[in-house]
């Protein structure tokens, strides 16, 4: 057999799919995950740090390698699958060099055990679940989105020259209002508010309400997506009962037509003795 | 063809219903969201002040002429659809001078940006569909305002005079007990409470509860009316298995109905014959 | 007609249950709603004090006698109805002298606004679909309850001596812990008390996470319970659907009953003909 | 009857499943609960100190006798049920003596109360049933742990030099970022941060809506599982209606059975009569 590409794509594609290759991918994310957190331990950093240092390195040849290894192998299909695309911009970030004002990509890193979601396909299975529940939230996202510039644009206006610190502009404004959102302290900023316009309660009483209803409601567009299927899923069960049911009204149907062509057996051999009785007749008719 | 009233209206009609002019309407809301946005950073008001000002008259003179066009082209049918009388309260809004007092209607411009709602049919369905899940609640929402209410006379007359400036009047109460609702801080003013009356802490544990209890409730409410359709349009699908469940029965009905007509034909056709036989025998009968 | 008791009971309950009746009653328990709002009011307190409690003794006044009118009215199945029982005690309490150390009594004359729920039939209702899903939700009540005394006595053996003030007895231990199962501020009281016991978190941690489930759960009890008849009402529906599908079949089990009979007659004729033919036969069969 | 091991097996089996066993045993904890929770007052315990550790021994020695009954009485069944472990592992605590750095261990002698959850049903059936909604939550809750590891590396890596003391170690960032997913005083945290870091509040807004969100769809998973059971329930239902329908059914089929045999048997003799008719035509068929 000569060696051409297709057969060594194919033997790569083999390869890649291996629960080996796969099992071996998975433990070198873990191992990596551990390394990144130990770098974040002074002690261990000082001591330590050179050998970190050399097991990123060779973690990031590593998926280099395998991320060589399965864009050969899959060629376009690679670039189709999301989850190709994730694990090569993870390791892509990594190689950009991470220095002046790029420092904080050394901190992410990290990101690059979130492979391990693409690796392991029961979070796989999670997160594509959860993904696929945000289209359904689009346009409650979207409502959510527009309160919210709405509020923050009025902040602003109304509130920016009491708390210039809280409301002193948009970004601030929606910084605050995010807070307010999520409970955390917002009697102190409305009390102080309040101090000088006696009546801001109204805004921010509307403004929690308004709000808490809307994130409500994203989340119940979750629920409702994630329950849809599993109660259809329940719906549809019962397939033996069901399918018992089929079998009875299919068996009737059969029975009528099994009848049927009893009957009309009947009919003919009815219309054979009606001639022969007939025939006899018109026969013997004329008496002798 | 003559320029009649009803085909100038009809014409009127057509335009405002064009896709042209909903997504100018569209453009033209968004445009006015960023002007009003821009419009909270000092720098931008400085220098471009005016050109924004411009800019918000411009777009105001579009949307009364808009409205004039859809009260035209709609008549009394106008007035009757929420979202056009919606549309129109915010723009007259921004016609009533802003001044002196009603400054603050200045900060209620950016409200115009909620016409985004009624002119995109995705989010008018969102906010359509939580309004309709609106008379559901009206109930267990009654019995909330009840508590609140009763919760806060109680709270005036019990600690009003310990904490004036939480329970100093019936207002401040239904403030304080809306803060102790959301959970924000509530312990540090139950604590002060206590410092005084020991036993408050049953008021408060049972009003969290009893609040927190009603709240989700109301919550539920919603789930359960937005779930319920949801759920009723699960059960009425698998339209096919139960079309085709529907196809047996009836051909099952009809195959026996066609074996009723064969068996009446056979009927028929026996009676024939035994008259001919017994016809034959009475002709015969007497023997020769 | 003679007045016997009976007639004059029978009276009595159609008078107590006549709209006009019960809308007084409710117009009444509103209007004492007022009156109790306004009596928190310091300065309408000062100016209209007596016309507020002439009202207040007045308002007294007709629950009494419409209590003794219904008691009359019902008889023992006054004392049956739960509801009945509430509005008694509800009443009852603002006949207590309120003086001395049973001053909190005059701030429970509010609780007589709840007579609403009993009153208006839709809060009713509602309050009534609350309380039956309290059975279902017992067991994870008892739980919670059974998981609060044990952490309770834990924090109190274990953090006393370090935040007397948070866990010094165990009643302090069960607030300090309903506060941090709320989320108010409690990472302050955990980091105060892992200065001087580093592993505290540990307990804390596990206390949130087993605490937040528990209580979900009991809330998921009653949503399962109000959801629960919400869709077997769902499931239940579609009764034409049904009845259509119980309709065709009756037919189908019809006809094929009609056909029996035909198939029956067809039977008897056939035998009629076989008897006369054979017969005939008989008595032809001796050739002359 | 000689007395044999197994007979007085059977026999210790029986007594630990009678109902008098068992209230006494349920009796037993609840007692010890009690004493333990007075083991908090300092008053008692300096007062009755010395019967609250009689009291306790006295527990003590009735749970091992109860064990070891119990242990006896399964033999290996005993190990193999975890309710039998986990009373095992409660009681084993109380024998290890709390002397030194174990003094905690006194403190969990009140884990000894869970017991009760093993004594009665349904505690036991509730905790279950929460223990069953485990594994479907397994992936999620990897996803969340993974999650917090990720953003505690990274919260470590660029905020760990800006507030040591929430953020200098991994240890401390899982803490921190533990509290800031509560919502407890998050702003305050996030404010000091952006101090430094203006652009700190895009890594906690998107850990707080990501971590939230894993968070909701982690208790959906037990929601979406504890109505499952409840609603597939609710379908199974109405078992009258649908043993109606199938009731219907198998009667139309046993009527076309029926009506078959009929037509069988109309066949059988119209073959026996077309014989006998063409029979005699035949013998006659030759006219004379």
């Amino acid at each position: 057999m000569s060696v051409t590409l297709p057969s060594v794509r194919a033997d790569a594609r083999r390869r890649a799919e291996s629960p080996w290759f796969q099992h071996t991918i998975t433990a070198v994310i873990v191992a990596n995950a551990v390394c990144l957190g130990l770098d974040t331990v002074p002690e261990i950093v000082q001591r330590y740090g050179t050998i970190l240092v050399v097991l990123d390195r060779g973690v990031l040849v590593i998926f280099v390698v395998e991320l060589v290894l399965r864009v050969f192998a899959y060629g376009r299909a690679f670039w189709r699958d999301p989850w190709s695309v994730f694990d090569f911009l993870v390791v892509a970030m990594a190689l950009i060099p991470s220095t002046g004002g790029l420092s904080v990509l050394r901190a992410l890193r990290i990101l690059r055990v979130l492979r391990l979601v693409s690796a392991l396909p029961s979070l796989r299975r999670v997160v594509g679940a959860l993904l696929a529940a945000m289209p359904g939230m689009g346009s409650i996202a979207g409502l959510l989105a527009l309160v919210q510039y709405v509020a923050a644009v009025m902040a602003t206006k109304l509130f920016g020259h009491i708390m210039p610190e809280k409301f002193g502009s948009l970004g601030w404004s929606l910084f605050t209002l995010f807070q307010i959102m999520t409970g955390d302290g917002w009697s102190d900023i409305v009390l102080t508010v309040m101090r000088t316009q006696p009546l801001a309660w109204i805004f921010f009483v509307v403004y929690i309400m308004v709000s808490t209803f809307a994130v409500l409601n994203l989340f119940m567009a979750v629920v409702v997506a994630s329950m849809e299927s599993q109660i259809s899923d329940e719906i549809g069960k019962d397939p033996e009962g069901a399918q018992r049911e089929e079998e009875r009204d299919t068996e009737t149907l059969q029975a009528v037509q099994r009848l049927t062509d009893e009957v009309s057996a009947l009919h003919t051999e009815l219309a054979v003795l009606s001639r022969v009785v007939t025939g006899g007749r018109d026969r013997t008719g004329p008496p002798p």
